[in-house]
C-alpha cells in the first residue's frame, strides 16, 4: 500500500531545517495543484501589513504540520515502542499535510463577507473531483473520506485527530514557532524538540510526562503572546477592516448593476452565492490582487478610495471600543455624525472584535472542542495541566477580547468637511491631537 | 531640509531585528506607491520553487539596504567622526532604500524575453511622474536626479556610490544575510557587525581595516556559496526556462493574430514593446501570476502545457552542456530530432547559461566596474585584498561559466512518440535510465 | 575626569555580540586582579554538573551587565535626550561591572556554611585596600563609596540604584540571556532590544512604555521559567547539597584536631572565622577544587566518599519532603534509622529547599525591597504591571518553596547493610523499586 | 554485549541541542573519574584570555563529538542501510568519547615544557589501572586496545578510523562548531546536518556524495578561519608564551635548589621527568591554577612577576618575527640588548611560530596522514576535492606559518632602563610610539 520512494527527498526549511518525504503518496500531494495553490496564499492573510517578513505561504506551514507529525510519529516509534498502522501513519501524515487546503486568499476578510467556510471547502477539495483525491484514493477508496473526518475531528480513533487538532498538536506547534520565524519576533519561540520527547500516547489522547511541565507552559505563554504581540496587532487589523470593506463595496457595487471598468469574473460566483468547487481553487491571492489593483482605477471614489488605501497602507485610525465609548447609541449617533460630513460610515466606519481563549479545560465553546492538556505523574495518574501550573492557571478558560473602532482619520482632515462636526466627531472618537 | 519624525518608527526585520526611520523623507518614500508596489515582487524570482522559504519580496530587502546604510554612517560618526553633508546622507540613505524600485516581476526571465532593464526602470521612476519623484524633490529640485546618479554610479563622489555598489556594499551584505535567513541555508551569513566596524572612508573609497581581512574574506566565500548553492541552483533555473518560453509563446502568439480566452492586456505594451511608465508599473507578479492562470486553460497547447508545468513545478530536466555534448552542430541536431517526434524545440528546449565573478580586481566587464576591496595596513599603505587572502586569490578574476540544456523528460516519455528517436534523444541528452 | 580611550575597545561576546569599552576607567577595572579573579568563579556554582554547557564565570556575566547598562544609557541619550552627569554616568557604568565583585567560589553553598556575604565582600573589596579602590578613586575621593552604596541600594539616587537592582535591571537581563546561552535552555530568552527601547527614566525610577507590557511579561515568565527549570534544578541541587556536607565535614574535623594529609591553610580563616580581605580574594575556584583532590585520598571515610561523590558526579537521590513526609519527628526517625545502618545523617542526609518568588509588588520581605514594575499609559499616568497582565498577576506575590531531602540511595544498596532496616527506610522514603 | 539503558538519557547540548545516551557502556564512561576529570580542562586552553566565552572544558567537547558519531552511524543505518557490527559500533562510540581523554591541563604550554604527549597519556589511559579500562573490558578483554588502536589510527578497519581522525571528522566537526558557539564568532559554522547526509561510507574510507561538495568546502573555510581568526589569535598566544615561561622557570629553580614557599608537590614528578598515570591525572587546570596563585607571591621575581602577568592578563606585545628582523643573529643581538638593561631574555622573550595546514591531499607530514576528502561522483567514480574546488585548491597542501616575538613592552617602560638602550631595543623592534 505505502510505497516508499526510492531515495528519500529533501526540502530545506528554515524552521525545521529539512522535511523528509519517504512516501510516494506525500510526495504526489505535494505535487498536487491543489497544495501547489497554497503558495499563492500567505499563512498570515494582512500581517505583512505590520511585520514585512511574514510573507511566508500556507504552503510553507503546510509542509511544516507534515514534518512535525513525522517527527512525533517517529518518536513513538523509536522510544516508545509504539506505532499505528500502516493506514493510519498514512492518515496522519496526509491529514498533517492536508489540514489547510481549503483556505482561501485572506480568508479571514473574505470568510466574513461571503460566508464560506475553510473546513467545508477542505472537505470539498479532499472528497471531490482533485487532484488530491485522485491520490488519496490509490491508498483506498475511503481514504479521502478518512482524511476528511480527521481533519473535521469526527474520525473514529480520537488519538489521530488530537495529533492534528487539540491544545498542543503538530499544527499549532509549527505555525507558532514559523511565523515567528518570519516575522522575526521571538514570542511564539519554545523549545519543540524538548516537547516532541514528552508527548506520549494513552489510549485515545496524547498526555505530556509530567517532567515536561515546563515547556508545555512555555508553549502556552508562546501561543497567548503570539495572539496579542502578533495575529490580533491593530495594524493588521485596521488593513482587515479594510479589505472587508473593499469585498462589501464592489459586492454591492454589482448587485447594485454597477458597470466596472474591468468585469470582476472571478469575485462573480462569490457575488451571487454561488461558486463551484473549480472557481473557488481559481480564487488565490494573486486575483484578489489582480482586481485590487483595477480598482484603484474604478470610477467608483470609495472602491477606488479603499483599494488605494489597501494596496498603500493608508491605515484607519482606531479608538478602543468598549469602556465609555461603544454603546449602540454612541455608535449610531457617531454613524449620523459620519454621514452629515459626507463619510459613508457602512464603508468607513469598521468594528473589529478578536478574542482568544488561551488555553482552555472544558469541551465548550468553538476552541473548546479541543481536550485539556494532561500530565502523565510519575504515579501514572494524569492531571490537567491547569491544576499544576498556576500561569496556564491564570490565563485558562479566560476569553479575552479586544473591541476596536476603525475609521480614516486623514479623510476628517482633509480640510473639506464642517470643521465643527469634525471637531465633533474627534472628540467623541478621543483623538488627541 | 531634513525634517525628523517626532518619534522614531520602528520596523520588527528578522535580519536585523529591528529598522529604524528617523526621517520624514524616508518615512514619506516608504509610504510611496512605487515603494509599497516591491511588496507584490519577490526577491528571489523563481527560487521559491527550490526553497520553499525564499518568498521574501523586494520590499523586505530594500528596507534592509536602508537599515545597513544607516548603521554605516552611524559607525562613520560615532567611530570615526566622520560625517557627509547633511544633504549626502539623506542621498545615501534614499539610493539605498530606492536601487531595485525598477525591478519587475521575476526580472530575471522578463528583461531577457522582453529586453526591459530596470536600471532603466529605476531612474524613469525617480526622475518621473510618481510620488517618489515629488517626495524626493521636497528636498531639492535636482535630488532625484542626484539619486539616480548615485545609483547609477555616475555621482560625483564615489565614496557615495561605493556605499550602494561595489564589492562590499549595503546591497550584496543585506541580500546575503536575508536571502540565507529565507531559504534556511547557512551559506550567505558573515559577520555584519564585525565588517560595518572595519570599514573606513579613505577619500573616494571605502576601504577594510586590515584587521578585519579574515572577516570580509568569509563575506567574499559567503557570496560565493550563495551563487552556487542558491541564485543558480538547477532546480529553480528549470523554472525560469520554463517562464521564459511562457512569455515568449504568449508574445509569439500574440504577433501571430491568436485570440486569448483572456485579453492579456497587461503584457500588451509589452508584446509591442511599447510600454509607459504606468504600464510597466501596474505589473507585478499578482498580475503574472494572474495569466498564468488563465493561461492554464488556455486552447494552445504550448502556452496552456508550460503554464501548467510552472504552476505546479512539474519542471524540466537537463543535461550539462558543453564538454561533450553542446557544440552548435549538436545542438541543432537535436531540435531536428525534438521535431521529428512532434516537440517544438523553440518552446521546449531552453538553454541557461549563468556565470558569476566572485570577486574582481580590475575595472573592466560587466561586473568588473566594481573597484576592488582594499585593506588598510598598519603603516597607513593600502592593498588590494587578493594579495594578502589566498582563498579570495583562487577566486579572483575568475568567471565561472555553468552551462545546462532544459528539456521536457516526461513528453519524451508519454509513450506517444517513436520509441527509437526518444531513444536516439535520450542517448544524446545522456539521460541514465 | 572621565578619560576617553584614544581607540574603543571590542570584546566578543556572544550573548551580546560585542562589547565596547570607550573609557579608561573601565578599561583599568576590568585589569585589576579583584575583577580578572572573576573568571576563576562559575557564574552557576554547580550547575554544570546537569548542564554542561554551563561552565561561563562570573567574568563574563559582569561584562554583560556593563554592557546592557552602557545599552540603556546610550538609548536614554539618543532617543529620549535624557543624561546623567559624568559622575553619575561612570557610577552606572562601574556599579555595573564590579556588582558581583564580592563573590566567592560556589557562593551559594560557601555563605550556607561559613556565614560569609558576598554583598559584604562587594563593599569591603570596593573601600579596601585593592586595585579595584585605587582604580575608582581616581575619579574621585568618595566614588567608591558611591559605588558600594549603588550596590548597596543606598545611594540617593534611586534611579541609578534602580537601573542595577530592581524587578527588572541590567543584571538580571543578562544573567536570563547568558545562562540560558550557555546552558543550551531557551527558556529565558527574551526581547532585551525591544525591552531596552520601552524603558522610560521617570524621576526616581525606570518605568515601561505600555507597548512593551508584553515584552515585559515574556522577560518575567523567562525569569520564572529559569529558576525552576535551571537554577533550583533537582540534580544541581544534589551536587549543593553534597557541597555542603564537605565543607562541614572538613571544618568539623578541622575543629576536631584531625590531621589533613595536606594541611588546608586556604580554609583555616574560614574555619576560624577569622578571615583577611587578602585571604579571601585567594579563595577561588581552583583553590576549593585543589583541596577537594586532595580530599579524595584523605584518611578519613567521610570527607573522602563525599568528595569523590563531588567529583565524580556520584550523587544523591531526593525525596519530595513536606506533604506525607517531612516533618521533625519524621525526620528524626529516618535520622535514627541511618544512625543504625551505620550511615551519620549529620552529612548523609540534606534537606534543600529554595523558594523564588518571581514577581513582587510590595516592598517587604528580602526580594520585595525591589520596587514593581510601572507601565507608562497613553494618559501619561503609571500602573503597576501586574495589574494590567494576568500572567503576571498569576505569580505576583506568591513565593514558591520546594523542599527536598538529598540521601545516598547507593550507600543503602551497599550490601554491608541490615536488609530490614534498609527497606523500612526506603519506605519512608518512598524509594520505588 | 552491549546492554541497552532501560531509559534513554539525554544531555542538554547548546551546540546539538541534544545528546543521547542508549548504551549502559556509554553512560558508565562518562561517570568514570577519568572521564569526569575532562571537566577541569578548558578545550581552548588560554583562548579564554582573548575571548572571554571561551571556558568550555573538553569534557563538552567530549560528549559532542560522541554525539556526532551516534548521529553518522544513524544515518548510516536509516538511510543507506549500512551497519558495524555491534562490537564496531561500540568502538565507535567509544572513540569518540575517550579520543581526548590523555589530555592535560594546558596542553600545548604543558607538552612543548615538559615533553609529555597527550596521545600517549590516552593510550595509557584505556589500557592502563583506570575506571575507563574496567568499564571498557566489559565489552572484551582486547577491547581497550581495539579503542586505543581506533584513537591511535592503528586500527585494522580504516573506516572506523576514519570517522574519528580524518579531514572531515567527527572530532574537527564538533571543535568547529562548538568553539564558534563558546567564542562567539561565527567562522566557524557550517552546515552539519547537510554533511552528515552526505557521508558515504565506501570500502575502506568515508567519501562525501557530490551534491555536498559546496557544504564541504564551506567546512574546510570554516577551518581555516577559526585556525587564524582563533586558535591563532595573537592575544593568545602572548599568554601562552607566558604560561610555557612560567613553566620553565618553575622548572629551572627547582633544579636549581630553590626552596619555594608552598612545595610544588603536584609539578615535582614532571620537573623530574618521572611522573605516574596517577600523578598525571591528578593534574588538571585547578592545580596549575593554585600553584600559579601562589607563585605570585613568591620570592623569585621572576616567577612571581610572570604569574601576576598571566592571571591579571598584563600580556606581552608581539613584533612580526621574520621578514626584516629576526635572522638569528639579530635575535642574539636583541637578547644582548635586553640582558644589558636587567631583563633576562630567557623568560621575556619568546617566540611563538604555529602553522596550519588547512587541508592536504597527500599522506606526508603531520597533518597530512589523514587522507583527501572524495568527491562520489554521479558516475560513481571518486574525484579528490581539491579537483573540483577552486577554493579548496587554493588553500590545499599549502602550509601557512606565522612567526611572532613576543616581549614585555611595559618592563621596559618602567623607567628604570637606560633610555638609549631602550630607545634601541625599540627600534629593533619596530615599536611605533
Amino acid at each position: 500500500m505505502a510505497e516508499r520512494l526510492r531515495e528519500e527527498k529533501v526540502f530545506k526549511d528554515p524552521v525545521h531545517r529539512y522535511i523528509h518525504v519517504r512516501d510516494q503518496l506525500i510526495w504526489d500531494l505535494i505535487g498536487a495543484s491543489e497544495f501547489q495553490r497554497l503558495r499563492r496564499i500567505r499563512q498570515l492573510g494582512t500581517s505583512y501589513v505590520t511585520f514585512h517578513g511574514a510573507e511566508h505561504s500556507r504552503f510553507n506551514h503546510s509542509l511544516g504540520v507534515y514534518e512535525i507529525m513525522r517527527r512525533i510519529l517517529g518518536q513513538f516509534g523509536r522510544r516508545l515502542s509504539f506505532s499505528f498502522s500502516e493506514e493510519e501513519r498514512l492518515l496522519c501524515l496526509s491529514a498533517a499535510l492536508l489540514h489547510d487546503i481549503g483556505h482561501g486568499p485572506y480568508s479571514h476578510s473574505f470568510e466574513k463577507v461571503f460566508h464560506t467556510e475553510h473546513e467545508e471547502w477542505t472537505r470539498r477539495i479532499l472528497v471531490g473531483n482533485t487532484q488530491v483525491n485522485k491520490i488519496l484514493r490509490s491508498v483506498s477508496d475511503d481514504f479521502p473520506w478518512k482524511v476528511a473526518a480527521v481533519i473535521g475531528k469526527t474520525y473514529e480513533n480520537p488519538l489521530v485527530t488530537s495529533l492534528i487538532s487539540s491544545q498542543i498538536d503538530a499544527d499549532r506547534m509549527d505555525y507558532l514557532l514559523r511565523d515567528t520565524y518570519y516575522t522575526g519576533t521571538n514570542y511564539g519561540f519554545f523549545d519543540m524538540e524538548r516537547i516532541l520527547r514528552v508527548l506520549r500516547p494513552l489510549e485515545d489522547k496524547v498526555v505530556v510526562k509530567h517532567t515536561g511541565m515546563h515547556a508545555v507552559e512555555d508553549y502556552i505563554v508562546a501561543r497567548y503572546q503570539m495572539y496579542w504581540q502578533v495575529y490580533f496587532h491593530r495594524v493588521t487589523r485596521s488593513a482587515e477592516v479594510i479589505l472587508r470593506k473593499i469585498f462589501e463595496r464592489a459586492r454591492d457595487l454589482y448587485r447594485a448593476g454597477y458597470t466596472f471598468n474591468w468585469r470582476p469574473a472571478h469575485f462573480i460566483p462569490l457575488f451571487e452565492q454561488n461558486i463551484t468547487l473549480e472557481e473557488y481553487l481559481a480564487l488565490d491571492e494573486p486575483t484578489v490582487m489582480f482586481y485590487m489593483n483595477e480598482w484603484c482605477r474604478e470610477k467608483d471614489e470609495i472602491l477606488c478610495d479603499l483599494s488605494q488605501r489597501f494596496m498603500n497602507r493608508r491605515l484607519f485610525k482606531y479608538v478602543e471600543y468598549g469602556e465609555k465609548v461603544g454603546s449602540v447609541e454612541w455608535k449610531r449617533e457617531v454613524d449620523e455624525l459620519f454621514r452629515s460630513v459626507g463619510i459613508d460610515p457602512t464603508y468607513y466606519l469598521g468594528v473589529d472584535s478578536p478574542s482568544d481563549l488561551p488555553y482552555d479545560v472544558y469541551r465548550s465553546g468553538d476552541d473548546g472542542d479541543r481536550t485539556p492538556i494532561y500530565l502523565l505523574m510519575p504515579d501514572g495518574k494524569l492531571e490537567e495541566l491547569s491544576r499544576r501550573s498556576v500561569i496556564v492557571e491564570s490565563i485558562s478558560g479566560k476569553r479575552r477580547y479586544d473591541h476596536k473602532l476603525y475609521y480614516p482619520l486623514d479623510l476628517l482632515d482633509d480640510g473639506t468637511r464642517d470643521p465643527n462636526t469634525v471637531r465633533e466627531i474627534k472628540r467623541r472618537l478621543r483623538v488627541h491631537q
